[in-house]
């Protein structure tokens, strides 16, 4: 089954980041390493003080869709909402090679 | 120590995309998962044609500056300029937490 990736910033509202961040590191202890999440990784950039990207790696779309329904997360994504001010550069990934997942 | 992070774009010369990604895995094959690095992480796009994208995470930025002096990579990064019309959307990263890489 051909992997699935999915990269992208989250903007907050001005000074309202780290509230952001923990609202999205809470939302992955709720994931909980859901079958499927090869990596879910949330960081922050020298270069944008209200930016967070997320990268995410799943072993096929329909894990990656299927973690959209995982009790408790829609609930992380409504009490979100009101804290980002745009979401942009979102890219959809075919992960190829490299270091770091397990071998497919 | 301050995990970090680069994520960023490279396009292809129109039609040699296959080539650079041949290279850009060896180059990973090369680096034989060094010292410190956490990710590797080398994806295509199905937005765009030409794109390569690459996600790294490493212990530290200096585990990343001293990959750039690894035997055979430098010579890979020349094979690889004339496969290359851009690089771009290049961002650092601060890795906060998330799924998939080893604790702190």
């Amino acid at each position: 089954m051909q992997r699935y990736g999915l990269t992208g910033k989250f903007t907050a509202q001005p000074g309202r980041r780290d509230e952001l961040l923990r609202l999205l590191l809470e939302g992955a202890d709720v994931m909980n390493a859901p079958a499927g999440c090869l990596l879910y990784l949330i960081s922050t950039s020298p270069a944008e003080v209200d930016a967070i990207w997320v990268t995410e790696i799943w072993d096929s779309k329909k894990a990656h869709d299927a973690s959209l329904s995982i009790p408790g997360v829609r609930e992380i994504i409504q009490r979100a909402m009101p804290l980002i001010a745009g979401m942009s550069d979102r890219v959809e990934l075919t992960p190829v090679g490299g270091i770091g997942l397990p071998d497919a």
